[in-house]
């Protein structure tokens, strides 16, 4: 599962939380452990192993603070212990499902009929156990049956918008076009586009989004041209122990994901070209429009909305 | 030269103002015409044709005038008349050179010792006749012994900056890293850039430039955050005919060289997909610091500064 995170074969905020989740149940499912302490102390290592996978959605700590706090319960066995870590990734899985469903439902009034929104990178089905984020919300407009067409950034280096997004919004039958992610201000100033929509890898308390590397751009494009940005996120993305984004760390990936791509065969960058490569970047909050959540969308002042949305469900509070 | 020009073999503002110029020289050699008139007519035809190639360098059109003006003086038979274009082919290209080379001249002075700056699409030599324009600033004042280092926008969709830009880097050893172009905001945001350099493919009178795709939100996010933009180009790309940037027609091409892309020998969109491919995009006036040309640099107000910097060089500005 470390592989799994760390390579992106699993990635997406709460997509990555839950799979981490999964990750200890593995863990414990695997253990040769003849004592309950003796598993609890392989799962602090292989807790440890997750955590370091990546580091900046705050989803991956969340879902493995929780098994950890969970594997802390009185039991009886090791076996009692492994079931317990099954039980409660498989809750976090299914909680997932309801929380992007309720966020849906809630952006969705946000979109109108014969909108034309731009979405970066992917925040759906394959970024999510179910239902989806950003891309939770523009399908849930379509299925209520608006007229909703999409902008695809592609979203490199990994081109999870050409590459997922396309491919859902080809399974849902929502019209879109795919566009290099330089051409959304284009689109922006000519009026192209009535609303901007991206997910959150992690967000402080203030309201600052760290989110896919580009969008920060493309929430600057947008706030110029005065459409209105939303970013959307379950609650366990917010982290109210960062006062402000700036305190976020922002993974740098491997040069290749950026020096690798191809046309006609044939690789692009010269051969030993160097490259950097952020993988997320930090949209301010004074740039968001407004926040969704699966308990309620939070308008500025953020800070202070934001907490009341945390408080709203104690149950999503107290795991923070 | 219409397919070359068109298939972007040529590509960059001034080298397919001088490539085209060549294209009718070429017509004019090419041709088996027994009058002066009857050749005139031919060269006319070709024009036409050049001049459809592309729709957004102004620089095409100003080569194309040029020609035709120069074929309408006095002479004595079409192979006086061929050579006359052949001449004034080279005459033009030959000048952007020293154009070139003045504009490096006047734009190193704005490079410090210890910059990194954010370099847009391709504007080298490949670019250009020879020198280049915003990479031509880049290259002199690493010539001059500034320490400099680029970082080297991808250029999405065609990536003429891991394709070109990179690889000129490589021939003049100057150090660079390749971003993705989302990722300029990071870098800016985060104080590891100090200024932005691009050239253009058609300025207004006010000082608004079309350029490549993704210039406008780099130079929204430069400006953003107190980085200096500058647009780089010959006086030949200015079109005082139109009074403000949205005036100039924005190409839009095939979307295969959105969803054409590769990774790993796999295309990455779906079968089927779409995408808008807009080529260029307008930066306003107001994200610019300065307009750097041979005549020397513009500051705002732009309208009457670049007026200025038009008639400084009465010959150049007898071309417009």
């Amino acid at each position: 599962m470390v592989y799994a995170i760390h390579e992106m074969v699993v990635r997406g905020a709460p997509a990555i939380g839950a799979a981490a989740a999964f990750g200890l149940a593995l863990a414990a499912s695997r253990s040769k452990a003849s004592s309950v302490g003796e598993m609890q102390e392989e799962l602090k290592t292989a807790a440890a192993a997750l955590l370091a996978s990546r580091p900046t959605a705050v989803n991956l700590a969340w879902g493995v603070r929780r098994m950890l706090a969970a594997s802390s319960g009185p039991v009886g066995s090791p076996a009692g212990l492994c079931q317990l870590m099954v039980d409660e990734a498989q809750q976090i899985a299914d909680e997932d499902v309801q929380t992007n469903l309720h966020m849906a439902e809630i952006g969705a009034q946000l979109i109108a009929d014969g909108d034309t929104v731009i979405h970066h990178c992917n925040t759906g089905s394959l970024a999510t156990v179910d239902w989806g984020t950003a891309l939770g919300v523009i399908h849930m407009a379509h299925q209520q049956g608006k007229r909703v067409h999409v902008l695809v950034d592609e979203t490199r280096p990994r081109l999870q918008g050409s590459r997922l997004t396309a491919w859902e919004l080809e399974q849902y039958g929502i019209p879109y076009e795919i566009i290099s992610d330089g051409a959304a201000g284009y689109f922006l100033r000519t009026g192209q586009a009535q609303k901007v929509f991206f997910g959150a890898d992690r967000v402080a308390a203030n309201g600052d989004v760290a989110n896919k590397v580009g969008s920060y751009m493309l929430a600057l494009a947008a706030n110029s041209n005065g459409v209105p940005v939303y970013s959307v996120f379950p609650t366990s993305t917010v982290d109210l122990s960062l006062a402000n984004g700036d305190l976020i760390p922002i993974e740098e990936r491997e040069e290749e994901e950026v020096l690798g791509i191809e046309y006609k065969g044939q690789r692009i960058a010269p051969a030993g070209a160097h490259a950097r490569n952020p993988a997320f970047d930090l949209t301010p909050h004074s740039l968001l429009t407004g926040l969704v959540t699966e308990n309620g969308i939070a308008y500025p002042p953020f800070d202070m909305n934001l907490a009341r949305l945390m408080r709203v469900n104690p149950d999503s509070s107290r795991k923070q």
